[in-house]
C-alpha cells in the first residue's frame, strides 16, 4: 500500500454525489475502548456435523413450518434435499402486505409543518439461500449463486405488478455486526410504497451528470487503478469515491437500468464474479460481517431516465462503526484509498 | 406502551425528507447471533479511585504534552485544576488544516465522469469536556455543560474566518458502538471544505416546506405527544418521523439559523436542557452509546434562506445496528413509535 505516501483527500462520487473523506493516517489512531466488532462466527459455528440444521433455526432445511408462508421456492436438483432456495414471507415485517396500499399522496397526520404519514403497506420477503446452516452464500457453485439472483430478479417482478409498489430494495446483511439477526444464511427484499430517498437521491445525481457531459456515470471508467476483476459482461471495481473501506460495486458492462431483467446468461456471469468477490473479502478481511444492496431503477420512471440509470450491486464490508460526523453530515471518512483496496483484491487469489 | 395495538406506519420528516418505517413488530423478532452492542462500559470504568489519570490516557490532566497543539483552554474557577476544558488539535486529523485550500472548484482527477476530488484540507478538533477520566458530560452540572457548548460555538466562529470553510460538524461519540474510540468526555468537530450533502438536503427540504406552507419546519409543533421537556428558550422532542429508538432533537423555540450565535444566557439554558436529557437516555436505557450531532446553516448562504434555516442538536443513541435496507435506501427502520419514546422520557424523573 502506498499509504505513507499519501496524504487526505476529499472526493466526490457521480452516483449518490456524495463526498467522501480518505484519510490513511486515521487508521493509526488509538482506541481505549475495546472494538465493538468481534471477528464474525462463521455461521456454521453452532450448526451439527455434516451440516445437521441447527436445532433453533427456522431456515434449516426440516423447519419450513416454523417460517412465514413461502411465496416460491426454487426445488432441488434430482436426489438431493426438496428444495435448493426458498422465498418467503418475513414473519417480523417491517411493512405489512396487508395493509390497505396507500392512495397517491394519502396522508393520515400532519404534526409539524410538512411532515407526512402513511400506513404501513408494503412487501418484506426472507430469501433462504441455502437448506444448509454450515453454507454461506460465496460457499455455493457459481451456478448456485446465479439461482439465488434469478430468485431476487423473479420475486421484483412479481412486486412490479402491484401498482402500489414503487421501488423493491434487495440487501443481504451478513454477521452481527452489518444487521444480521438470523446466521443461516440469506437475504431480503422490501418493496415499498414510495421511493426510497437514496434511489431519489442518485437519480438526481446520475441526470446532472448525464446533462453536463452527456454520458451515464456508470458507463466508463478510464482507471485500471481502481478494477479489481471482470467477467464477459461486469466489472468489480472499488469504486473511486467508496465510502467504506474495501467497498465493491459489481456494475454490468453494457448500459442497463432494471436489475430484474437480468437473464440466466447474465446470472451466471454476475453469480460467478460475486462469488468471487466474497471469497476474496473473506479471504483478505478474515471473514468480515459485510452488506450487499442491490441499486435498480424505481418502477415506472419515464423513459427519458433510462439512458443515466444504470443498476449496479454494492458490497460494503463492515469493518468500524461509523459516528456522529457520518450520522450528522452524511459524509464518510474512509482511511482506505480505493486504489489500494483494488490492489490488494485483485492480486489475491481466489 | 401503545404497542400492541398500533401496526406499521411509515413516515418522512420536515426536515431531511427522509422516509421511515415505523414497525413494533420488529422488536419480537428473534437473535440467532450475538448482540453486537454490550452494554457501554461507564468510561469511568477503567479509571483509578478519585477519579486519577488513566495511565494510557492523553486527554486526562497532566497529559497535555501527549496531544496534539491546544487551540484554547477554558480555565478552571479559582483553586480547582488548571483547564475545565480543552479544544485541541485532532492527532490524526481527517482532514488537514496544513494542505493546499482548494481553489474554488478545483478538480485534482476525473476517473469516472463526474467525480471530482479534491485536497484534504480542513480542520479537525477535538473538545476535551473535562479534565477527569471519570466524569461524563452529564454529570456537570448545567454551568459545565453550557462552557461546553460555548466552547463549540467560538471554535466554530474562529472557523468560519477561514474563507475556504464551508460548514462546521459538531458532534459527540459516546461509547464504542456510536463509533467512540477515546473513552474520555470528549467532542469533535470537522470544518470542511465543501457543504456536506445532509446539509444540502436538509436546506432543500426546509426550503420546499417554507415554500408550499409559508412555514418554517421546526418552528411550531401542534403535537403534545412527542414533547418530552422544555425550559424557556428550548424544547425537546422525539421527531414524528425520528430514524433512531428514543431519537431526540433539542430545538431553539425562537427562529435562529445558527447554533454559533448563541449567547451566554441561551447555553446555560440548553446546557441543563442536553444535561437533562442524556440524563434521562442513560437512566432509561441503562448507559447506551450515543451520539449527538448539532445542525446548524451554512456559512455564508443567501439571507433568502435564514427563514427557513432552524438550528438544532440531534441526539441518537445506538440501541441496534443498520442494516442493508437503510444502507441501500437511505429510509430507517425504526421498532419505536416517537409518541411511546415521549411518553416515556416525559415521565422519568431526572
Ligand atoms: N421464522 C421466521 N420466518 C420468517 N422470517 C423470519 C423468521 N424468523 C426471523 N425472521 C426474519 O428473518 C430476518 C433476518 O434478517 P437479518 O438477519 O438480515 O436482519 P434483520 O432483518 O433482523 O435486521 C437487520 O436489518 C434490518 C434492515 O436492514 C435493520 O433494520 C436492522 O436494524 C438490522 O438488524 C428478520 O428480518 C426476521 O424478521
Ligand atoms: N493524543 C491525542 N491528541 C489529539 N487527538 C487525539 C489523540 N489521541 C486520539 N485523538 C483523537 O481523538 C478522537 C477521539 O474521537 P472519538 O472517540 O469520538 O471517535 P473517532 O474520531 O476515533 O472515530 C469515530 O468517529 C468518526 C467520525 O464520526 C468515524 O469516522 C469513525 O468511524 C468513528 O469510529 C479521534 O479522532 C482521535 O484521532
Amino acid at each position: 500500500m502506498a499509504e505513507a505516501s499519501r496524504t487526505s483527500e476529499a472526493r466526490r462520487d457521480a452516483v449518490f454525489g456524495r463526498w467522501v473523506v480518505f484519510s490513511p493516517a486515521r487508521s493509526r489512531r488509538p482506541t481505549d475502548l475495546k472494538s465493538h466488532a468481534p471477528a464474525n462466527p462463521s455461521p456454521g459455528a453452532g450448526a451439527g456435523a455434516g451440516g445437521a440444521p441447527k436445532p433453533s433455526c427456522p431456515f434449516c432445511l426440516g423447519r419450513e413450518s416454523e417460517c412465514a408462508p413461502e411465496i416460491f421456492r426454487v426445488p432441488a436438483l434430482p436426489d438431493a434435499s426438496p428444495w435448493r432456495i426458498r422465498v418467503i414471507e418475513n414473519l417480523y415485517p417491517a411493512l405489512r402486505r396487508d395493509a390497505e396500499p396507500p392512495a397517491p399522496d394519502g396522508e393520515v397526520g400532519e404534526v409539524m409543518p410538512g411532515e407526512r404519514a402513511v400506513v404501513g403497506f408494503g412487501f418484506h420477503d426472507v430469501v433462504i439461500e441455502t437448506p444448509r446452516h454450515d453454507v454461506r452464500l460465496w460457499d455455493l457453485d457459481a451456478g448456485g449463486v446465479s439461482d439465488v439472483l434469478l430468485a431476487y430478479a423473479r420475486r421484483v417482478r412479481q412486486l412490479m405488478e402491484h401498482p402500489a409498489v414503487k421501488y423493491v430494495q434487495v440487501f443481504k446483511n451478513h454477521g452481527a455486526s452489518a444487521g444480521a439477526s438470523m446466521a443461516h444464511s440469506h437475504s431480503q427484499m422490501l418493496g415499498t410504497p414510495f421511493v426510497p430517498p437514496s434511489v431519489t437521491t442518485r437519480l438526481n445525481c446520475m441526470k446532472e451528470v448525464f446533462e453536463r457531459l452527456g454520458k451515464c456515470s456508470l458507463c466508463e471508467f478510464q482507471s485500471k487503478d481502481i478494477f479489481v476483476s471482470e467477467t464477459h459482461n461486469f466489472s468489480a471495481i472499488a469504486p473511486f469515491a467508496a465510502s467504506y473501506p474495501f467497498e465493491i460495486w459489481i456494475i454490468p458492462r453494457q448500459h442497463s437500468s432494471y436489475f430484474h431483467e437480468i437473464d440466466k446468461d447474465m446470472a451466471l456471469d454476475l453469480g460467478s464474479l460475486l462469488r468471487t468477490m466474497l471469497a476474496k473479502l473473506s479471504k483478505q478481511l478474515n471473514d468480515p460481517p459485510f452488506n450487499f444492496m442491490i441499486h435498480s431503477a424505481p418502477f415506472g420512471v419515464s423513459s427519458s431516465c433510462l439512458p443515466y440509470t444504470h443498476w449496479f450491486l454494492q458490497i460494503v464490508p463492515q469493518l468500524s462503526v461509523i459516528g456522529g460526523f457520518e450520522i450528522g453530515s452524511g459524509c464518510y471518512i474512509n482511511p482506505v484509498f480505493p486504489e489500494d483496496a483494488a490492489k490488494i483484491l485483485r492480486e489475491l487469489d481466489c
